[in-house]
């Protein structure tokens, strides 16, 4: 059977690579709808390459002209854009690797229509992971990890009971200033922090890694993913990102999932899944020419970020929202040379001290927060 | 349910740690039979401890004596009370932790009466796995691994299709000798062999340790036991015996099992599976504390019985009983200190150049080939 797949985020790192596993095995699986933002070239040579029935971009402009230049596929666009693309009636699994919250409403709408989740968007975990487990559930739908650290997690617990599980334990590279004190972070730059030393990705998750806020989401989505609770996730450090994520079972036994950094792996994972397909030109792991591979205990004082999430996580309500969207306004600002590295944690922080939680929020609460949220930040650097 | 074992080589060293799980657990797990070999003072303590029905020792006088002693305990003896402990009528596993090939016969029986097989004793299934794996599909019983790499590879699989697997990875912490040269090897004694650096266990293994024998065997174990050639089969050198195997599977991800060096984990696993019981009192594995792990390409010149090994297990039929075999009688040379360590690996070599390999051979024709080998063993040195 061929899988039919309408995929989020075409034009990012893993939209990319989710093409490239779509494009190898042509017997298992069919591109059917994508979206992409601002960048048409890439889009224009994506529907040609697929030959796709559905593309929504984030500008209307952009989708009358794509139009004309390709009549046999229908063109949408903006956040009702991406819904059309989640929900699409053909679509057996949904890529979600759009970057932010953003990926939220038509995370819920594909869910609607029993469609599975593969998530690289770890935001709307995040932001309203009850939302969308609940609604997992209640439609019967499996959600997929499609991070490496949270597939490694999923892969380590096959055929292994949840009841037996007593931690989770998620590795860190440490981001690309990792051997930095906290006093040399402060002048660090926008082009430092995009050189990120092993895994090449977008540059809101470099940053998000530099400032190691990206393990705290992680953390935060292992904690909605596999309902383990905070006191029994644990973030190791582990620079050569071999290993890539552990989980600890109550008779001692770890079972962890080892690869070289390619994020192909996991997305791949998510799509076959239950089965494993052949990457016949893909390198294989070997230990033995890597020679060692180091752990260090993770340093909370050193990454603040990560432990305002786990912070948020453990408060829990609208608190995860807020963190999310101060984390991506934050980032947005840091990008655009308007705040120092050291600010990011200092604006999220007071973003969550400013907050007031609000337990079990619906969407729109959660949306009216999030923008709340973005919109403070911006209000503090002003 | 509690689950009724019966135990082949109580006083050992995995038999004394099969004891402590099955003490840890008197919820769980009830000894119904075992047998010990010379050590009577030990057996008593366990007929107390444990006030066990049926036991067998190793000399018909032992078994009068403690007939007296435990009236309420069937005392029976030598080679025909090994078989009546493993196919106790009761048993619902037998853990088969004898040394060497004295275990087959009772294996066999025991699965003829559907009881579960919990194999430790690696011997058994070199010098005859194929009679082992076609008796236990025939009679539809489980052979459950207690060898920590076994384990780790059985854990690993947990859950994945066996058709996907790649590769085997059977790590090897190096055994007492991994920093001598081969010249240095020379003139080792068995003092010096005894010292291994992670495990505790008997003295027969510590040698095949040191030899890499022990990996040799645990390669034609794992040949048996999973179905996987040998192309598919690798042994890699990791000195600090945490990650206790790995599994690579054809999209290149790796599932490992890794945890501190205790027995009692595998063994532990082998009588509670499927499920996984707590270790409450049990150390857990810190990666972050033990900071580096080491992986080397295993030399296969350096330890050239590991070598042996697989030729022999390549070459297939009776090869890998006198592989055993004379590996058996030169360890036995070895420690009773009339042949030098690098004899070992000589006498081995030349027992199968010198042996006329028959295929497909039934127990008679093993139980032969055993004999015969390990008398032309005596002989060489003679």
């Amino acid at each position: 059977m061929v899988k039919k797949i309408s995929l989020l985020g075409a034009t990012g790192s893993i939209g990319i690579q989710t093409l490239d596993i779509i494009k190898e095995h042509p017997d298992k699986f069919q591109l059917v709808a994508f979206s992409a933002g601002k960048n048409i070239e890439i889009t224009k040579q994506i529907i040609r390459d697929f030959s796709v029935p559905l593309v929504s971009v984030l500008f209307e402009e952009d989708a009358v002209l794509l139009g004309k230049e390709f009549p046999r596929t229908e063109l949408v666009f903006g956040d009702q854009g991406l819904v059309q693309v989640a929900a699409h009636a053909n679509a057996d699994v949904l890529v979600n690797a759009v970057l932010g919250s953003v990926g939220l409403r038509p995370t819920l709408e594909a869910i609607k229509k029993g469609i599975t989740i593969a998530i690289a968007n770890k935001e709307t975990l995040v932001t309203a992971g009850h939302l969308v487990m609940n609604a997992a559930k209640q439609y019967n739908v499996p959600i997929l990890p499609v991070d490496s650290e949270h597939s490694a997690l999923f892969q380590a617990m096959n055929g292994e009971k949840r009841s037996e599980i007593a931690k989770l334990i998620i590795t860190a590279s440490g981001g690309s200033f990792r051997d930095f004190t906290r006093e040399e972070l402060k002048n660090v730059t926008v082009k430092d922090a995009l050189n990120h030393p092993n895994w090449s990705m977008g540059s809101k998750i470099t940053i998000d890694s530099a400032t190691m806020m990206n393990k705290g989401l992680e953390v935060i989505e292992a904690r909605v993913l596999f309902d383990i609770p905070y006191d029994d996730i644990e973030v190791l450090l582990h620079r050569e990102s071999i290993i890539h994520s552990l989980v600890e079972f109550q008779d001692t036994s770890v079972i962890a999932q080892l690869g070289t950094p390619d994020m192909r792996v996991p997305i791949q994972y998510a799509l076959s899944y239950p089965e494993r397909l052949t990457r016949e030109s893909a390198p294989r792991l070997n230990l033995a020419q890597i020679g060692k591979l180091h752990f260090e205990e993770m340093d909370y004082t050193r990454y603040h970020a990560l432990k305002l999430a786990i912070d948020a996580g453990r408060a829990g309500g609208t608190m995860t929202t807020v963190l999310n969207a101060a984390n991506e306004a934050a980032v947005s600002l840091f990008l655009q040379e308007k705040i120092g590295f050291l600010t990011i944690d200092e604006l999220i922080e007071r973003a969550m001290d400013e907050h007031t939680i609000l337990s079990n929020p619906d969407l729109e609460t959660i949306l009216h927060v999030d923008a709340k949220t973005r919109k403070s930040i911006e209000n503090m650097v002003k």
